[in-house]
């Protein structure tokens, strides 16, 4: 890999205190999705994260945010990530909390850093379209006071993301903001697309630390005074006693809506490097390979007979012999078996109530 | 319980060396249906069947016929059993040659023994009722050179049965045979039932040893050739070494084609105590206890949403959440999940030998 000298002011930071819990039996609180390895590739989706990322963002400058109790997981997943790299919430707060504590953080070592904040669990096909990407991204962020966002060329009317509407364009690709707009219903969806003028928002961002930290104390005042309150603490060993004894007292709130929606300096870059967010077993189906008969199967040893349009998930080593299913879900955890028809998979919202109800955590 | 004189010289003979594939995943060829709790008793088959002659046949009276890669099993769910009371077949020979051995083993023991064969893979659900009709066989079979045999009362047209028809009526409820019929399609399933003449062939057999020896010796010469020529082992140390080394040399026959279809001495007791050979999933979802919505769950840990007419099986410890299925076999045996219809269940002869041609043998 080729860095320029201005790669040692770019920083990347993970975020992976998710609980994935859509993707329940096979996502559990205490693995959750970005720990599993979905596509039997040997490398998890946050490995995969990991891997995309390092040729465009030196390794020592890769940060991970995650949750105290998936630390283990994170160290055995990326021992690569030095131990002070990775930042332990003590509370799950959104993204807004999480990301304004990594851009305190890198301010403190790096006053001219810039960074690229990107979730564990998503899935991107094409590499190296994502790098060139982010690149250009660095380059327009490391110009500019802008608060970047990636939009994704949309392919279908998913009412499962959020929409951004371009404006003007400013360089090429690079467009001003014009409106967010969070889960249309599926005519709006349809619109959005028809126009053309809309973009998914993969929550995926760039930007200086001094534009992220600025508008944060400008559109979010009340999550910048608990950071400003130990500006000093920083990059110190008092960093991690501050944020014990304040992150909880953090609003918890999304990036988007603390600072994106609002802010006047907000960009995309409409990129197409085939991502989704893998929110759900349908999305996980849609970018799974299948057989000739629509099957999905990921790693499972499969024997299917009559059966169209399912997806399969079973540990290593089980074999699943099916007999006229089609369009199901069927994802057996080891300790837990879902079955469950594609279309219902809202369902399982449900179901892990009523298995909280059962007293019954275990499987959670 | 209350065992008469008599009683000294009845024996009971527990067959269980079969291998039941056609509850694969559940049952499998390292243990067979006999060895398992389908019902989650806390008791198999194989014990319960032990349990239901226990008030008969005195304890040290009950010998079981296994194949050697079952001894280990069979000792360990009936410990009661002395060691040398388990004969171990050493190849898989049919009915015939397993009774004509214990026929031979009992009557060298004791000459006026008379004795009830029975599988042990079968459902009794009313076992009083069962100690009724086989203490009414044994006093009916001590008193008459007969071989008996034990016939259900028909409930269903069933085509995976045997029929018996029957003659004269010689005692209440113990009739001559006329014929006997195997598995017959739909409609004459329904003839037979229509004319009342037809009863279920259970596989329960009752005789004197003298009997059974003498009609072994008449209508399967060749069977009774090869036990012959070591009438002087049995009862002695030299039995074992003398059936390893002749027991694979017996014709593969089952005893009511090699005996009680060509004998002339043969008698069924009419009987009628919720019996099933437990020979299909569709059989075992019939014996079980269902729920509002007609699923079946033995001790499977289940959530079942529109969900109706399923049997589900799972181990220990397991949770099943279902949604939108419906008449279908879920069994999961821990490396081996099943999903399919239950109108679909003789499919299962075809996965196995797929899973045989994968060259998967350990999921058999």
């Amino acid at each position: 890999m080729i860095l320029t000298p201005s790669d040692t002011h770019r920083y990347c930071v993970i975020m992976c205190g998710g609980i994935g819990s859509r993707f329940w039996p096979y996502s559990r609180t205490d693995k959750p999705k970005q720990f599993l390895d979905f596509f039997g590739t040997g490398r998890s989706l946050l490995q995969m994260c990991y891997d995309r990322i390092l040729p465009v963002v030196r390794p020592e400058n890769i940060l991970v945010v995650t949750n105290r109790r998936y630390v283990d997981m994170v160290r055995e997943q990326l021992p690569e990530i030095a131990e002070e790299r990775i930042l332990l919430e003590p509370d799950r707060r959104n993204t807004a909390p999480c990301i304004a504590w990594a851009a305190y953080h890198i301010a403190a070592l790096d006053p001219e850093a810039s960074m690229i904040v990107t979730p564990s669990d998503h899935l991107i096909t094409r590499d190296n379209v994502f790098e060139q990407c982010v690149r250009r991204g660095f380059d327009f962020v490391e110009r500019h006071d802008a608060l970047l966002t990636l939009g994704i060329n949309p392919t279908r009317p998913e009412t499962g993301y959020g929409y951004i509407q371009i404006g003007k364009e400013v360089e090429p690709g690079l467009m001003k903001v014009k409106t967010f707009t969070e889960k249309p219903d599926k005519e709006l969806a349809q619109v959005f697309i028809d126009t053309g003028e809309f973009f998914w928002n993969a929550g995926i961002f760039l930007w200086s630390v001094k534009s992220i930290r600025q508008a944060i104390r400008r559109y979010a005042p009340d999550l910048a005074s608990v950071f400003d309150a130990g500006i000093d603490d920083f990059g110190t060993p008092r960093e991690r006693a501050f944020i014990d004894a304040n992150f909880g007292g953090c609003p918890s709130i999304s990036i988007d809506f603390a600072v994106m929606e609002k802010a006047d300096n907000v960009y995309v870059e409409c990129v197409n490097f085939g991502w989704s967010d893998l929110g759900t077993w349908g999305s996980l189906y849609e970018n799974s390979r299948k057989d000739s008969n629509d099957n999905a199967y990921g790693h499972a040893n499969v024997i299917a007979y009559n059966s169209t349009g399912n997806i399969f998930l079973a540990p290593e080593g089980k074999l699943v012999v099916v007999n006229g299913m089609h369009d199901c879900i069927v994802a057996d955890a080891g300790d837990v078996l879902l079955i469950c028809p594609k279309s219902d998979e809202q369902h399982i919202k449900v179901m892990l109530t009523d298995v909280q109800l059962r007293n019954e955590d275990r499987y959670l």
